[in-house]
């Protein structure tokens, strides 16, 4: 089988957005629900997506095994699996993993750029790694079925959840440092020891974790691709867009700011670039992904590789949950 | 003037309980009003103590500012300062900070025992410091007049917000570790850096922070209160009982479990001793303060230094809030 999984958006949803999806022939997308949200405003946020689901039933359904992706394939659907960006929602308060899974959770960062009470996010200055309460939850992500997301987590906390976790984890959204060195993009090393522990890298196309950026040319991304195959293995690579279609950009400083600085903080952007930044040419939306194809094609993987790292590999992953 | 203040209890609060504090003269204590708890249901607590405030107007109020201290003496009343053990209240909210204090809040933990949001707990493995959020957290405890309280913060994030602090901050309730090596007592070097700093420590009378437990004696607390004074100056040392009253049980189990963990954690007790423990004898209440004065007399404070450990050394740092 041919799977296409897109394992990071956080798009502003209209039924247009869900349409593109489709067009991109995508089987599973893995949303971002939540960024800074406490348990409440989560429940919210589920309403919404209830109507999402509802409005949109012929093209979308909420997914919540791999069997959902098998599912979606058949019926020309995109199966939606629910994210948070942050450990916000489960508050100081381990029984409501097993509440948040209920309502959907498969994916959950043990932090977003700060300090968490489960670990250190990338952001902070010095990393204490995974905290006692987080070694609890962890454990109780395993049990239930939530797979532990270290995209915006600093490195030790990173190795940290890597061992402490008795399932595979995964960077759903982010890119090697050797070519693009930025703070969240992620050590050889440490790649490696992901991918040693059965882990999966979301590979970005989120303009400040793409070298150039925005003028990344799709050469450069697959060339790059094809080195960190070479590192982690062809089978250990999918793609986590980080595609934020139509957002505003108040909603980048909500992501950045939260609730917790009087001052705005700039993250990944800076005072003159504070909004999203616009996507390279030939992954504008997930339409991209025919693109992508194209080139890895030419960088020299065979058809197989390109049907794993496009979909099949994250397909894989999803039936270790 | 003389004044006499305990800067830290936690009892189950009921009109007997206030009327001891008035036997002995307190005319301030600084109680802790919640310890994991949310701003929702701090609020909750804050309406209990509204009852209290009503049914015992003859011998307590709320204390706001070192003026109510001083009404208190005259009125032969005890002034009630707010304080919470951990930073839940504000979530991770900066605006909540500024709401706690209109509530009444003077003092807040940035940490209880483990990692919050601002910093690092004292049972944590590997102590980070203060967080980005702890930074901002502290500027605006700063601005609007809410103490820094490091009694249960690990050494690092203690030194940090020293640091970081513009105003003195305090360690309401612990002993030096000379005296007795619990995790919760503190290095000479720390104590010696919060002197410098015009910060002030609170000495303990809760038994896991005495030498030999319940069985301490005064001689030995009173000789421990010296030293310690000779190492941070005698008017930067006065008491925080940490006396816990009536309390049951199942309140010191929230104390160190709070909500984070599945398996019981038994904090500075064992699995064999997991209640509170017995008060020594010589401090069974706040009346214990008047075998305090005998005490250090005996060990040869005078009289200027015995109402400086006793309540006035607190009175001044309140003049400083």
């Amino acid at each position: 089988m041919k799977y296409k999984i897109d394992n990071l958006q956080y798009c502003k949803w209209t039924r247009e957005v869900f349409q593109i999806n489709r067009e991109a022939k995508l089987d599973a997308v893995h949303v971002t629900i939540v960024y800074h949200e406490d348990y409440n405003e989560l429940l919210n946020k589920i309403k919404e997506w209830d109507t999402f689901f509802k409005e949109n039933s012929d093209i979308i359904f909420l997914g919540k095994s791999f069997k959902d992706i098998e599912k979606a394939n058949k019926e020309n659907k995109t199966a939606i699996f629910f994210g948070f960006q942050n450990c916000s929602p489960i508050e100081d308060d381990i029984s409501l993993v097993e509440k948040v899974h209920e309502h959907g959770c498969r994916f959950m960062q043990l932090t977003y750029n700060n300090q968490s009470l489960l670990a250190t996010g990338c952001y902070e200055k010095l990393d204490s790694g995974v905290t006692n309460f987080g070694k609890e939850v962890i454990k109780e992500m395993n049990r239930v079925g939530i797979v532990i997301d270290m995209s915006h987590s600093a490195e030790k906390s990173t190795y940290d959840a890597i061992e402490i976790s008795e399932k595979p984890i995964a960077i759903t959204h982010a890119n090697p440092f050797f070519w693009h060195q930025a703070k969240r993009n992620k050590s050889d090393q440490l790649l490696k020891t992901l991918s040693n522990n059965d882990g999966m890298l979301g590979l970005s196309l989120y303009p400040h974790h793409l070298k150039d950026n925005t003028n990344c040319t799709l050469e450069s991304f697959c060339e790059m691709t094809a080195r960190t195959a070479d590192l982690m293995g062809v089978e250990k690579i999918g793609i986590g867009s980080d595609l934020c279609l139509n957002q505003p950009d108040s909603v980048v400083e909500w992501m950045r700011n939260g609730t917790w600085a009087k001052n705005k903080n700039y993250g990944e952007g800076s005072k003159n670039k504070s909004g999203f930044p616009k996507q390279p040419k030939w992954f504008e939306d997930a339409r991209g992904f025919k693109n992508l194809e194209n080139g890895l094609k030419k960088v020299g993987f065979n058809e197989k590789e390109i049907n794993g790292i496009l979909g099949n590999n994250w397909f894989n992953f999803y039936k270790k949950i």
